[in-house]
């Protein structure tokens, strides 16, 4: 299994000389060229060869090379993927090796989820993902079939999901209304065979966290669907600046285990929707099918109620398709794992001096002051090339700090989201209670900025319809169609065999007012949103 | 799949009233009887009937049921972790579920553990857990041979150790000195075939930390190596109370892929080892076999030389063996999901009131202090109960508070590793300070002293050798044998088939002064540390 990659011999010269500045603006919008020098300087031939969506395109030798998105969304996308350095292809066909900058994403998600999942009464634990083979699941499921030399009796499943081993536990651990309710969690990995597969957005494997829960009542059951489908959607809108509609699956879209589904739908930036997170009210299907049974206070058994609910590393795809341009990568400050990145400028050797100790001065002051703060003080890389490094991994603030700013006490600011000498400011304060404050205020504009261009963005893309035939056109269009629906789960169909769109969801939120079904012309008492999805 | 479980009807009353107490010494010292009592209340006919090591041992039913560690140590394992709830066994053979309060102590080893590791330069990732089948690793492995429903063309292993992917992928990424080094760690599960095995310390699945890096030299190589097993150590020390002892594998020992295997090694309640923590120098071995090469500073290709280090859910049943009793679990202050329970304690309904204010005043003050507190305020369960039920679950410090107290504005501490009256405190004073202070001191005083009975535990079992015969003498007695050794990995083997110990280590720790082999009588540069072990 030893490699068969193409080396060729590095171009790699040891430490090109720092980019000369004659004045601030020469190193302060590097040109196209010197990106792409910087980038040639780093490119082995194999990967430079490569076409983008190829399996072999090689992280992090591709900067500045990233397919414009406008000229083509998927190459985009995957160009994002490699030149940030958040993740590669792994060597077996639609898996993924999660880089370290994917991962602190998908940990800045954990971090916010797992203290909201504890602060609603779950705990974490963990099942087993080898279990028996249940019938009917075939399709998407891996199988183990030989373990330890020898050909199994049993065949086993790679965990696709956990609910048949979730139901075969709770079986054992409930017996009374005193064990109720049971709310769990956990992190995990789980495999699914796809057959057409793309990073972050559908793997053979991904990583999630799967909620299961008992109570017993269907209202507390209910109660529970909604609340974690509610924690979803304030992370969605305040962590990760992703304005997703919440709301209930169609019959045709729930799970298959589930009564009712509910799901957030983000829009991405080519308008395709992502299902984006999950919470099923799952009633007595499963306790129903596994006996899972609890004496009430009156000495009655009864069959427990469940929920299961899940979030996935597809969330982090989600996010790279929200917010990001040309320029590579885009992210809200809170869920950044870089969110400042101070670039120290000098040309001559005794300049180092007073620079970097003008750097460190700064980064400790935003360090203290909990902001997650990266000093790239290689010698090795142009400020150039650091400045198009740090904007294509979607940094939200540069710092950019040369020896006339250390004489003026003061830095250069660059916002990641605003590009051009609009998102620069010159002569901030380094005085720290002064530039702690303005920063902290640019990061929340800027995560308050990234939310709003996302609504605009959304709303301006979905369009009210009142027949088929408006429906047809706002897909046609590439759009979202909003309108009144009542009409059977054969015309839903029909809808998504005509136009590739399905019914994303009946938002939460609905007009006043009477409806009328687009469809039937029947009295409706939802809108429902189509669109074609990932 | 539905559940085959045994469910008798429960004979659970509601609400058994709260044991009286007539005098303070009733609750504080509940007899064997009364516990044995409430575990009946909560076990099923089933779960009663199982032998302690079944499989089909029931969680949680067995409260007050436990084996004397002294008459069966394997049986007072196995029911420990049932009665305090750490895991269960999964459907299928070898398979562990992992228990909220299990994975919460596994939670606070990762925690510990994450803090460092990115202290020491790692940034987590993730890869794929699927890859292609590897001659030569074949009795431990799970193979999937069926995905999508399909016979699969090539066989895919499910990731005992990521060893082969890592340098896949390393080769990919790794082109000049610039790339390194390259220090990566991921939280992953790892599946091996076990024929025998038994919960924490050998499962068909595991979760583990793998740390992975490269290096442009061997001298960088063995630092990390070295650094690494030093976190391990200190961790043990200082976070489980574990006194492991450090130091290198013999070659015998050593893992095939290294060239030279650093171990902490543990000694259990029973006194076997347990091999708690390992770091491998791998060398150039992975780098040569998957031409990971960089370009030195010279223009250079070389070989990268690695490492490689893990901990795993191991390490829980190592904290269980090291501090457990008969009573139960027996958790260090710094890693006890737990560190305080406080258990109210009332007879009269007008007396809730008062008590209940008094419970929620000092939790406050508690968890303003940063101390993991729990309330256990049901009314479905006795004092008594919850008494043998903490310490079950072994939490430190538990805090009794009743009507008296609340008069006196002071609670009742008894401490976890102290039984009886001795470890009994009357009068601590509520006032916030003076609690905190005191409550803080008590946690620091027994997490010194779990470490202190284990380091006095662990050298009154060690036997300095100078003969075979008194080595062999150590072993049958159950203890370690530390001998100076220089002789051949032949006679290594024969030790272990005669004697079933094998070397643990060469600990870091060497006595002064020249040595002779007591197995050849030849010079030895060092002493070994021989051991029977899990």
């Amino acid at each position: 299994m030893a490699s068969s990659l193409l080396r060729l011999p590095s171009l790699l010269a040891p430490a090109p000389a720092l980019l000369c500045r004659g004045g601030r603006r020469l190193y302060a919008a590097p040109s196209a060229a010197v990106a792409r020098l910087s980038a040639a300087a780093t490119s082995t031939g194999a990967s430079a060869a490569a076409p983008a969506q190829a399996e072999g395109a090689r992280g992090g030798d591709r900067e500045g090379q990233v397919t414009p998105r406008s000229a083509d969304f998927n190459a985009w996308y995957t160009d994002v993927i490699a030149a940030a350095e958040l993740a590669d292809y792994g060597p077996v066909r639609g898996t993924m090796v999660i880089r370290p900058y994917g991962y602190a994403i998908w940990e800045a998600i954990q971090d916010y989820l797992n203290v909201k999942f504890k602060e609603t009464g779950h705990s974490n634990m963990y099942f087993p993902q080898e279990a028996s083979h249940v019938e009917g699941f075939s399709p998407e499921l891996a199988l183990v079939t030989i373990g330890g030399g020898k050909e199994l009796e049993e065949k086993l499943v790679v965990r696709p999901t956990s609910e048949t081993i979730v139901n075969h536990m709770f079986t054992k651990w409930i017996q009374s209304y005193r064990d109720l309710p049971l709310m769990i969690n956990q992190w995990a990995n789980v495999t699914r065979w796809e057959m057409r597969t793309k990073p972050f957005i559908r793997t053979l494997e991904f990583l999630w966290q799967e909620g299961h829960t008992a109570h017993a009542t269907l209202e507390e059951a209910e109660e529970e669907a909604m609340q974690m489908i509610d924690v979803y959607t304030k992370f969605s809108y305040e962590e990760a600046a992703i304005p997703v509609i919440p709301g209930r699956k169609s019959k045709v879209e729930t799970f298959a285990g589930a009564n009712r589904t509910y799901t957030i739908e983000a829009m991405m930036g080519d308008r395709k929707a992502l299902q984006a997170g999950t919470s099923h009210n799952l009633g007595q299907n499963f306790s129903r099918a596994f006996e899972t049974q609890f004496m009430d206070e009156n000495g009655q058994l009864e069959h427990v109620w469940q929920t299961s609910w899940a979030i996935s590393t597809r969330f982090v795809g989600g996010i790279i398709m929200t917010h990001g341009d040309d320029a590579g990568l885009m992210l809200p400050p809170r869920i950044a794992p870089i969110q400042v990145v101070i670039v120290p400028i000098w040309k001559k050797g005794d300049e180092k001096g007073v620079v970097m100790e003008a750097v460190a001065s700064v980064q400790n002051t935003l360090k203290e002051a909990g902001i997650r703060v990266k000093v790239d003080d290689s010698e090795l890389r142009t400020p150039g090339w650091k400045f198009n490094h740090y904007e294509m991994k979607g940094v939200p603030i540069r710092i950019e700090i040369g020896p006339r700013d250390v004489k003026n006490r003061s830095v250069v600011i660059s916002r990641r989201d605003v590009p051009g000498k609009q998102g620069k400011e010159f002569g901030v304060s380094m005085e720290p209670s002064i530039m702690v404050d303005h920063i902290k205020g640019r990061l929340e504009e800027i995560q308050a900025s990234l939310l709003q261009k996302a609504i605009t963005f959304r709303d301006s893309n979905i369009v009210d319809v009142s027949s088929y035939g408006e429906l047809k056109e706002a897909i046609a269009e590439g759009k979202w169609a909003r309108g009144p629906w009542s009409a059977s789960d054969a015309d839903e169909l029909k809808v998504k065999e005509e136009t590739s769109a399905t019914i994303r969801c009946f938002p939460f939120e609905q007009p006043e007012g009477t409806k009328k079904c687009f469809m039937t012309g029947n009295p409706a008492d939802e809108v429902a949103i189509f669109a074609k999805s990932y």
